[in-house]
């Protein structure tokens, strides 16, 4: 894409004025118009150093309503964004609804540097190219457009803007050490951008090539582009349906069979518990030496047990480790975000543990259930979760899944007792009265919840809650042995 | 106050129990309350190494309701935060209304560690311990409720903790070299430790010292004093109610006799504008290496210019080293928040710029005009906020801030222009109607605001504004000397 790029294309200063005075306006009604038909927009500036991205960049807010935008600015990671999942920093960068992020280089920068600097190569750059894939892909079926500029000089053009800044004691700083070397190696880096721009153009986001020689020729090239995209979404958005589509119905599900009374004696409990507790408490330690991250999901019915499993769990943990994140109903900024950015927002660093009271599964399930996700949305939610989940555990994170399980009997039992005691009434509301007449419902999403989301990588364990001991004991035991087994132990080395 | 404590306190299992029952409870119907009546909260828990924070911590927690409380772990400032002003880092943590924020180390670790390890002392020391008189005052005055901690064990008790910890290979890292040299620098602590008690001990937020050999002992004094605090503040704010004050009338105005008919000709501000934008750009850059930050607040009349002066103020500059932050009627997080809290935020780190379209100077203006704080909020507001632009410029920032004046006909002149011009309309609402018939309101309110916070360290420049031309360049004009003052440009010793 790079050598069939018109390196000399100018644009004189009249043509420049008036297609730029149209441009102005035209992108203002569009920010807009994006505004309110809700679109969330990235532009990405990609370049070569010294072609100029920040003047572009520059002179293109001046079209734009300084409220409706953000502009990014991607260095190396930081310590706390390294000990973090790769695309954790980007994710909570993404712009919400009717609002534009702008990134002056991007999730792009770190995957060509590291092929050259840290000799990313075979399938740890295949993959890193497939997290960039998912994330493009994710946001943009969310309904975000994504606009890709790369802005292209050539090795002598860049030798000349080099020197230039080179002879001013103010910008000489600009071209240091990194900067030279990538000049030196511009033959292997136009290699390196070519297999970036194959891997990573998609019709949906395109890369788009700019020849960056002539300053008012770069500026009218984006101007145009985005205007053009712009107008291209909103038609497209004016013309979008969906028709809603539903699984077919199931023959057998994987909590047919369970048997939810198991029950677990008191005075094993007694035992049991505090013993698990105390092991939990050494492996926290464990993964905190050992820089692993430990993701917790709960799930489960109304009054399955959540909160009071929970507290067992954490009893004996050092709190300077864990997170507990209770999720509701998205409210202010997460209703107006991609529904998975609340959740990689909340990850934990790695070593530390996050505890989610209910989870990413309210896609497939409440929303599912209540129609709040078009049905197009949340079938295409089960491959995004695994993909999600994927990404963790190649992060190193050790992912634990529960389902806590009750009968509707039981529930029914709880509901009464909360109901009669003025200490937990608080506990109690309308929306658990109407969720548990549409139980039939939720036991279809949660049996297609456990068939299509149980991986390797992120298995659930479903847990028989009729009996609370047995439930808790049962949680902890199930995580002592997943951090046990892929957390190796310290041996006399590591002291 | 640590020599007074009876660090032999203990509580038998059976009186804990008893206890804790009834507190847990407590705290969980307290939590709801403060909810309700929208009450924040801060929980400060300091105390000596191993003196068992994180447990009386983790137990705690398990009387809230984790969807109302956040635990911060304070650990020493990272690279980010260390390039904002100090206190920074705690703004961004304060609590929502109705929300607790719980801090297992805090501001006032920093401070002791800084006398031993960094010779902190005299002014300096004084400067410190002010900070946090003003932050800790700024939101109990807000409405927060504000309780504090310290864990005290004696030398030996401390000695003998270390000792347990060190026999076992997955805690001995918890007592590293830190750990150590405070331990055997004991007693030097201790006086450190009283004069901060002394120095940050107000009535509204008085130290509580918790005597920690015993276990039991300790987790009790912490439930039973927060228990306590919550139900005399929520019996205060039943009983709490502001008469509305008003300042005098004022016989004379900073506005008085200002020309705001003033003009530059356009020859003359087609030459000198790209002259002041070169120069600001080589200032950015200046300012980048002496990593000193800029602050720019510009308010103003509703049709006053900002808009268009701020995009020529930044025109040339490298848009890597500038925000632009516009500020319209606090939302969501915003409105839950002290009203500096999305100022603090959004403060740049050392080396950039921000630019704020609108201020926190909002609480002085619309919100007394409007009513939409009590009397006796935005008057003390003046203080707040010279309070705040101190701290800014103790940290080495350039606090510059321009009110951009037009004169009544003139408003009224450009009101009429943005109606008439299809592609201006978006501009005006009904709201810019209804401001202007309240003129002379705000004409009072600037005057005040101009006499009460116009500071040696953050002056106010007026800036007359009928003449677009005129305003441009004066604004970049002050700027410009104002940055060339205060930083001091580059030597041949700094290449």
């Amino acid at each position: 894409m790079l050598e069939s790029v018109d390196l000399d294309a100018k644009c004189s200063k009249e043509d420049y004025k008036a297609a730029m005075a149209d441009l102005d306006l035209r992108l203002g009604v569009l920010q807009r118009n994006l505004k309110d038909a809700g679109i969330p927009v990235l532009i990405v500036f990609e370049g070569w150093d010294a072609s100029g991205k920040g003047m572009v960049l520059g002179r293109l807010l001046e079209a734009f309503d300084p409220r409706g935008y953000k502009v990014h600015h991607i260095a190396p990671p930081t310590e706390e964004e390294s000990l973090h999942p790769a695309m954790w920093r980007f994710w909570n960068r993404t712009p919400a609804q009717g609002t534009i992020a702008i990134f002056n280089h991007s999730w792009y920068r770190q995957v060509v540097d590291d092929r050259f600097d840290n000799g990313l190569s075979g399938f740890a750059l295949e993959a890193a190219y497939e997290r960039i894939r998912i994330f493009e892909r994710n946001l943009a079926e969310g309904g975000a457009i994504i606009v890709k500029f790369f802005l292209h000089i050539s090795k002598k053009e860049q030798a000349r803007r080099f020197r230039k800044l080179g002879k001013d004691k103010v910008f000489a700083w600009r071209v240091g050490k990194a900067e030279k070397r990538r000049h030196k190696h511009y033959d292997a880096y136009c290699e390196a951008l070519e297999s970036t721009f194959e891997e990573t153009s998609r019709q949906e986001e395109p890369w788009t090539i700019v020849p960056a020689t002539d300053e008012r020729h770069s500026i009218l090239t984006v101007a145009r582009t985005l205007a053009e995209t712009f107008e291209r979404a909103l038609a497209r958005r004016a013309e979008c349906s969906t028709g809603a589509v539903e699984f077919a119905p199931r023959h057998s599900s994987p909590l047919d069979g369970l048997d939810v009374s198991v029950r677990l004696p008191r005075t094993e409990y007694k035992q049991r518990l505090p013993e698990l507790q105390e092991e939990l408490r050494r492996l926290q330690y464990l993964c905190y030496v050992r820089r692993r991250p430990v993701v917790i999901a709960y799930e489960g019915w109304d009054a399955g047990g959540k909160g009071g499993n929970i507290k067992r769990m954490l009893r004996k943990l050092d709190p300077r480790g864990y997170e507990v994140i209770p999720i509701a109903a998205p409210q202010g900024d997460e209703r107006t975000h991609h529904y998975l950015w609340r959740f990689w927002r909340a990850l934990p660093k790695a070593g530390h543990f996050t505890v989610f009271d209910r989870t990413w599964y309210g896609r497939v399930l409440v929303e599912r259930v209540e129609g709040f996700a078009r049905s197009g949305d949340w079938m295409r939610a089960y491959s995004e979760i695994n993909e999600f989940e994927q990404q963790l555990a190649e992060s190193g994170a050790v992912v634990v899944k529960f389902w806590l399980h009750i009968s509707k009997e039981e529930q029914l039992r709880r509901f009464n007792e909360r109901q009669s005691t003025p200490a937990k009434q608080w506990k109690i509301t309308e929306e658990d009265w109407r969720n548990r007449e549409k139980w039939n419902q939720y036991w279809e999403a949660v049996s297609d919840m456990l068939d299509r989301t149980s991986t390797a990588y992120a298995p659930w364990t479903i847990i028989e809650g009729d009996d609370k001991c047995h439930a808790r004991v049962k949680t902890l035991q199930t995580l002592v042995d997943r951090i046990s087994k892929e957390v190796p132990a310290l041996s006399e080395k590591d002291a």
